[in-house]
Parts: C-alpha cells; sequence; structure tokens
C-alpha cells in the first residue's frame, strides 16, 4: 500500500514576472496545495452518508448494462439480480484500498507530467460542448478547427497543466473516427497530457493505441498515459458504452475518472444530503469494478453535480447547494484514500457577463479550498456546458493565475513580516519606494495581464471595453503568437499512419 | 465578562418563496454561521503576528493627531512622545478585554434590530463614492436622490440587514451639512439600522443627538443606535477628524468600527504577513483608547487590506494576497474575542462586467467562510469603491441570497437524506414528480430572481440581455415598488426640526 501512495518531488516550480512567454511555459508546474482544506461536514456526518450509500449499493443495487462487466462483478462475488449489481459492505473497503493514492500521468515533455492526487492540483480546459462562441461570430456549431484553437490556448496557458479531452466536440467530422482527430490534435498541438475517447470500447482502444505509439507501450502500463472520463448514466446505471470504455482502459492500465452526473431534483433527489449518498454510491460501484478487471489501475472519484431549477427543470450552475456537494464529496473522496475530480468554471449564463463570473467563482474558489485533485472544465465553460467561450476562456484563466498564487500560502519568513520595513516608514508615509518593496516588486502580487485597474479616465480613453472585449483581442493574440512544440517526426508519421488506416477500416454503425 | 458575553436568541428567522415582497421583508433576519470557520493560518502564526504587533505597539508606537486623546491615554498609562504613544503589551489584553464579543444594534423596526458579532453576519451597501453608475446615464456624481434610492433599495432586500452610513457622497448638497440629511434618510427611509457621521466631532454629535430623538436617549446607552466608521489613516496614525467623531461616540456609549485602511506595498509593506502585523496593532491602538473613553464600549475589529499593483501604483481589488490576509485577520480578531468586519464585493472594475464580478466573490465568498460578522460594501461597489453601481447592486444582491441559503449547511434530517426517494426512482428515471421533490419543491434550492437559466433560444428571442441589462430593469422597477415603512410622526417632526435648526447654526468653516 504505502509503496504506491509514494508521490513524486523535486519538480521544479516558480516563474518570474518579466519571462517571456517561453519562459513562462517551461517552467509550467502544478501547484501544491499545503494550505488548510475546508472541511464542511463533521465525521459523524461523513460516517452517516457513506453507510447509506454502503446501504443502498448492498440493499438497492446499481445497475451494469454489460455482459462482460456482469461476468467480472459476478466472479468476483458481487451479487445480481439481472443487470442489478448488489454489492456487500466489506467488498467495497477492500476494493477501494487496491487503488493507488495518486499517480502520476504522462506527458509526452516528461516536464509536463501530472501528479493526479494528495496535494496536487490541476487544471484542463472545458470538456463536451457542441457549440463555441465568441463576441465577433456569436454561438455556432463547434468545429476541428476550434478544438485544435482551445488545444493551442491551453498549451499556452503557465495556468492549464492537462489538455483535457474532448474540449468541443468537432462537429464538422464524421461521428465514428472524429476521436482519432482529436487525439491526434492533443499529441501533435500540444505536449501537456490528455484525455481518451469514451465514445465505445473500440475508440478507446485507438485512443489506447495511439498512447502507445506517442509514449511506448511499457511506459503508460508504468505510469498512465491516458486519463479518461466515465460518467455514470444516473441514477444507479452504468450503460454500455461507458462500460465498454471502462473494460478497454482498466485492462491496459490507463487511468479514469468515475463520476456520478446528478442534478438534484432530476438524477437525484432534491436534497443535498441524498444526492451525497447516492453520488458516492454511484462512484464506488465503478471504482470497484476497475479494481476487480486490473487490481491497482489508477482511478480518481468523480463528482459532476449540482440542482435544477425546480420551477423550470434547467439546470443551474453555482448554486450554494452545490458549493455544499463539492465540499462534501472531496471529504469522501479523501476518506477514501482516492483522487478526487469535481468542480470548474461552471455557469449556466450564454456569454461572459457578470452572471457567467459570478457563477464560475462561486464553484471555482470552492473547488481550489476542497483541495479538488483534478478540475475538469477549468476554463472557457458556458451555458451549462453546451459552449465553450473563447473570450470566457481567456477571462477563467486568469482566476487560475491567482489561485496558483492564493495556494503558496501566507509567508511569515523575515522578509514576509517586513518588520524593519514597517519601523522604517513613518506614520502616514508609504512604502512605494522602500528597499523591501524594491527587492519585492516582482513577486509580491500577482498581476492579471488582463484585468484592469486603471483610473475610470484612462479606462474610458481607451475605449471603455469590457473585460470581455479585451479577453477577444487577447484570445485572439495568442492564438497569433502559437507556435507548436516540437513533435518527433517518427512518431508524429506513425500517428498519421494510424490515423489514416483506422479511418478507412472504420465503417459507420448506421 | 460572561455577561456580556451573551447572545440575543429566539429571533424568528426563514423565508418561504412564494411570499410577497412585504412578506419577505418582514421575516427579514440576518444569517447565523454555524459552519465549519476556514482557518487559514495555525496558531503558531497568529502567535507570531500578533507577538509582532504588540513589539509595534510597544517599540515603534502610532500616532494620535489630537489632544484629548493624548490625555486620555497619557491618563491610563500609554508613553507618549509627542504625538507618539507607546502602548505595553499588558495593557492592550487588558482593555481589549473590556470590549464586549456581541452586541446588539438597534433599528427603529425592533424585529430589524442586528447582533453584531458571534456567529452572526451582517450584510451593509457600500460607503463612501462619490459617483454613481448605471446604464442609461453612465458614471456621473452622486446626489442625495442617488443616495435615498439606495437607502430604499437596501430596505426593499430581504438579503442586506443593515441600511450602512455613507451609501454615496451626496455631492449636490453642502458639505458641512450634508451628514443632516444622510442620517435623517436612513432614519425617513428605512427602518434598518444605520452608521453615524464620521466627518468631524460636531457631525458625530449630531448624529448621536438624531439617533436620541429616534431611539431615545436611554435606550441607545443600553444597546447602541448607531455603528460608526473610524479608519486609521495608515500607516499608524490616527487623524484630528476621525479621533473627534471616535471620543464623541464613545463617550455616547455608540458601537464603533476601528479599521485600518490598508493598500500593501503603499500604506503598508509590499507583503501579506507585514500588513497584519500592521493591521493588527493599528486595531488594536484604536480598539484600547475606545475602551480607556469608556469601558465596555461595543467596539468591532475592522480590516480594509488589499494591495496595490506595484507596476502602476493602482489598488487592485479581489486579489488572491487579499484574500490571505482576509482569513488571517478574522482570525486575529476571533483571538481577541472581538466582532470583526471586513470584505464586501470589491471590484477595480469600472462597469458590472465579468471582471467586477470575478473579483467580487473572490474576495465575497472568503468573507462567508472566514465569518466575517459585519461586511460593509456588501452589495453596488465598483471601480475600487469610487462609483455605486446601481445595476452592481442588484446583481451583488443576489449573490448576497445564495449566501444566505449556504449557511444552512448541509441537512442530514430524514428529509435531506431521502433515502426512500433514493429506492423510489428506477435506474435511468428521474425524481422530477416523487413525493419528496414536491414536499420540498419550494425550498430545496435558492433561486435568483435576476439570472438566467433558460435555454439559449429562449434567452436569445427574449433578446439576449446580459445580465447587467437585466439587472438595469430590476432596479428601476423596485424603485417604482418601493413604499415607505410608517414612521411615527412626532418622531420625523422632531427630527425635520433638529435638521432645520442645525442647518441655521452650522457656518462653514471656510
Amino acid at each position: 500500500m504505502e509503496q504506491r501512495r509514494e508521490r513524486r518531488t523535486g519538480r521544479r516550480r516558480g516563474a518570474a514576472a518579466g519571462d517571456t512567454e517561453a519562459e513562462v511555459i517551461d517552467r509550467i508546474n502544478q501547484p501544491v496545495h499545503r494550505l488548510p482544506i475546508y472541511e464542511l461536514a463533521s465525521e459523524e456526518a461523513l460516517d452517516l452518508i457513506h453507510r447509506s450509500s454502503l446501504a443502498l449499493l448492498s440493499d438497492v443495487g446499481i445497475d451494469f448494462y454489460h455482459d462482460e462487466a456482469q461476468a467480472i462483478l459476478r466472479a468476483h462475488g458481487v451479487r445480481l439480480d439481472g443487470a442489478t449489481a448488489h454489492f456487500d459492505r466489506e467488498m467495497i473497503a477492500e476494493y477501494v484500498a487496491q487503488a493507488p493514492a495518486t499517480f502520476t500521468q504522462l506527458a509526452r515533455n516528461p516536464e509536463r507530467n501530472v501528479v493526479i492526487g494528495g496535494e496536487f492540483v490541476t487544471f484542463a480546459p472545458v470538456y463536451g460542448p457542441p457549440f463555441v462562441y465568441d463576441r465577433d461570430r456569436g454561438r455556432r456549431e463547434a468545429r476541428l478547427h476550434d478544438f485544435q484553437n482551445f488545444v493551442k490556448l491551453t498549451y499556452q496557458s503557465p495556468y492549464l497543466h492537462h489538455s483535457g479531452g474532448t474540449i468541443v466536440e468537432p462537429t464538422d467530422l464524421p461521428v465514428h473516427t472524429r476521436h482519432l482527430d482529436m487525439v491526434y490534435s492533443h499529441a501533435r498541438y500540444s505536449d501537456k497530457p490528455f484525455m481518451g475517447s469514451v465514445t465505445s470500447a473500440a475508440n478507446a482502444a485507438d485512443s489506447v493505441r495511439m498512447a502507445e505509439l506517442l509514449f511506448g507501450a511499457d511506459e503508460i502500463r508504468a505510469n498512465p498515459g491516458l486519463l479518461s472520463l466515465i460518467n455514470v448514466s444516473s441514477p444507479r446505471r452504468f450503460d454500455d458504452r461507458m462500460l465498454g470504455s471502462l473494460l478497454t482502459y482498466a485492462k491496459a492500465r490507463q487511468a479514469l475518472i468515475i463520476t456520478p452526473f446528478l442534478f438534484s431534483g432530476a438524477m437525484a433527489p432534491a436534497a443535498v444530503g441524498g444526492t451525497l449518498v447516492q453520488l458516492n454510491a454511484e462512484a464506488l460501484a465503478g471504482i470497484v469494478l476497475t479494481q476487480m478487471i486490473s487490481p491497482g489501475t489508477p482511478v480518481v472519484y468523480g463528482a459532476f453535480q449540482t440542482n435544477i431549477d425546480l420551477q423550470s427543470g434547467a439546470p443551474v450552475f453555482g448554486s450554494p447547494e452545490s458549493q455544499i456537494a463539492l465540499f462534501v464529496s472531496a471529504q469522501l473522496a479523501r476518506r477514501h484514500g482516492l483522487p478526487f475530480r469535481s468542480g470548474g468554471m461552471f455557469a449556466s449564463a450564454k456569454v461572459a457577463d457578470a452572471q457567467a463570473a459570478y457563477e464560475s467563482v462561486m464553484v471555482m474558489l470552492p473547488t481550489v479550498l476542497a483541495r479538488v485533485n483534478f478540475v475538469l472544465h477549468a476554463a472557457g465553460w458556458l451555458e451549462g456546458g453546451l459552449t465553450a467561450g473563447y473570450e470566457k476562456f481567456i477571462l477563467d484563466e486568469q482566476l487560475l493565475g491567482m489561485f496558483h498564487k492564493f495556494l503558496q500560502g501566507l509567508d511569515l519568513s523575515d522578509n514576509g513580516l517586513a518588520l524593519d520595513s514597517l519601523a522604517e516608514v513613518a506614520p502616514g508615509g508609504h512604502h512605494l519606494g522602500t528597499a523591501h518593496t524594491l527587492l519585492n516588486f516582482r513577486t509580491a502580487f500577482h498581476r492579471s495581464e488582463l484585468f484592469d485597474y486603471n483610473s475610470f479616465e484612462q479606462w474610458y480613453e481607451e475605449g471603455a471595453q469590457t473585460a470581455d472585449e479585451r479577453a477577444n483581442t487577447a484570445y485572439k493574440r495568442r492564438l497569433r503568437d502559437y507556435e507548436p512544440p516540437a513533435l518527433d517526426p517518427s512518431k508524429d508519421e506513425a500517428l498519421r499512419d494510424y490515423v489514416a488506416r483506422r479511418k478507412l477500416e472504420i465503417v459507420p454503425e448506421n
């Protein structure tokens, strides 16, 4: 046990102001979360939730619509009643204990490897939207060009550590082969770690094969080259497509996130407590299955939850109820000794206006204080996840920079206390030119490149731009400045050959 | 000691959805904060900061530019070197212990009395801007009409518990008498508690006299009728104007907030640690003086701090460094057993755009998690405090509603766990029509009246309004619907007579 729970250490950290973009990117690093964690629920409350989840798993059960998954569950002593699996209480703890507390996911640039779990925090972009939005063209269907744009913007950001997965759906490509273009785009236009396809077992197998070509077949068995997102079809149901992907990845020892997908009031009760009971049961059922397939496979406890507006049925992001559920689900994951995925810059708003920003921080600050390990949707999310916003992406990223600084915590060294400076400046004087201020000029305070701190008059004279107008200029400038990271030509060729061959082989199902 | 620290209990709480506005206002209540507090710094860190503050108070000292204040300090054993007061370490604890941990401030509607301190949270509007902003007319100088509008909007909100003070500067009125119009407007157009003038000792005395007319002279000695804001002219300096007000209020046993006003890098070192040392020293110096003047006078430990952008010198609101200072200053106040004031919906942004909202929640969520007792600037702040925004006010208030719900915490009653409902809904089914959902329909989830949760198509067809556009409509509707709370005609007449008489008496100083 203990061996698997060791943490990688000694990574290079810290970026100084005034560096070129390349220098900043070169020093990219995940933040280490050494601040206290906000523990909202008591141990007794966590006990009650977990006991209730175990009762649900044992007495009511979870459905698995996949023959091989059912056979594996049965072979490991799970009682099956049709598709419904009933898990004994002891079995849950036994299999959860086999999953590692932390693991390293490979990036093709080893400096960009990420540690998932423990004190490490990983930010990844939005996942899944079929639409994109920018101020110039409004909302429209996402295309491969947009997908690649977001891969590039993520690569350029020092505050996003992971390239994500289906950042947007490239709707201009055939459904049955677009996973190949997405995986190839991550491999080609970024050198950060990325996610595999979960749209079918065959697509997952393609993702594994491409990861083998990029990282090496042995290498990805030692440390996963893919981290992929398995959603529970809540309530209490894993579907065939997701289970096919889960089995494929677990057999190849590629990392998985098991995420109940819950809107309280719809797929879960109209109550945070009951939602947590269900979430914990569903996540554990999927996690147990991964360990039955391949003990020690890296797996992340996931929680995607918010509530609906009961009057209209619409999902509500940034709600106070979802904050509470986020804090408590993080506590449950830690109790199980598992890495945790949740949160993000969620918003119900359609454009990057004040509502979008209020909602986003209402989720993202709890995400940070709860010490979420893997934060999907950390930039770009709009409209309940239906749209990836270019301006929203750039604005969210400003906040991610602030969270990096926040996580450095309180410095009470001699330099942090600055006692000499306190005595040196006269009553009513100022610290603008002190030796201490000059010494700390570049590092004392984080500086957003995009937020406006000018006087009203200067802001007005320069065009009175709102934040999303400035972000519009900024994302276009970044894309113009993009330079791809070098990729070994033989690997590029192998990937291209594979994609070309598979496109000929794959016959659409209908 | 213990007697003074007793808390008032048994206040009516809770508002159900579907009530009329009058019913909601009638049930107004402060939230009780029974969630865990986010304790960022260790006990050792707090010790180090406090010890450093005591050394600063003793060895370096704080200046008091006011003869009577100096005489009072000297009479109580403080060493004075010119205007510079040096406080012994033991003296600080002795006088701080005389201040109450909680107190009740009177409202003219006793149901609106507020408890300041302990587990109670009080939200008050923005304070001090000389400008107002709305989308129709842009930014302009604030007038009495604006002041009264914000008093009305605050009165109408179930989520603001206090009418505040100088919500905006009524720049259309003579400087030397405008305090009379402001105090009268609070008394006339709202029945919530309010703040007194701090622009001079004479203006403070006018505020006390008007509070006596409204509440009764004996009544405000038992429980304060005014809570007033004394800013330290940092670094390490109390000026004549503020000290005159402080003495006047303390002698009348009216509550005070002692607030160091610190931008790290300007009035404090370019370091959070040193800023906290200074803040703690300055706040304690003022608090000790209040207890020397009138032991037991209610006094609040205040902290207004953020940092400047060292490149431009401009104040930066919503910064990660200011979050850390906020969490830790709250811990210091609790350590002293004092009510705490800090935080608010701060923003550097000029209009209610995404930047304003990101910044505001970056301060306000820590404000809630740190259990700040009195939150000035909880709605309406823009442009570093130079502007009160009508739309910003209404948008901020949506968040205050969410925080009320958040503070209710996690319900793990049988209804909160909903175990029957979990078993009842089939795999892949939904909870929309369950008995549990119908039972909890109105109370399960907080609903913002202004945030948009519609489909993109519906939002687009209805005009594709951004949040600040909707807020523009909302604030005008509220002002049209405003109805003043009844005021005893004899009290109204006494207040009007006093204001008229004083306007004749007061001769401008220059």
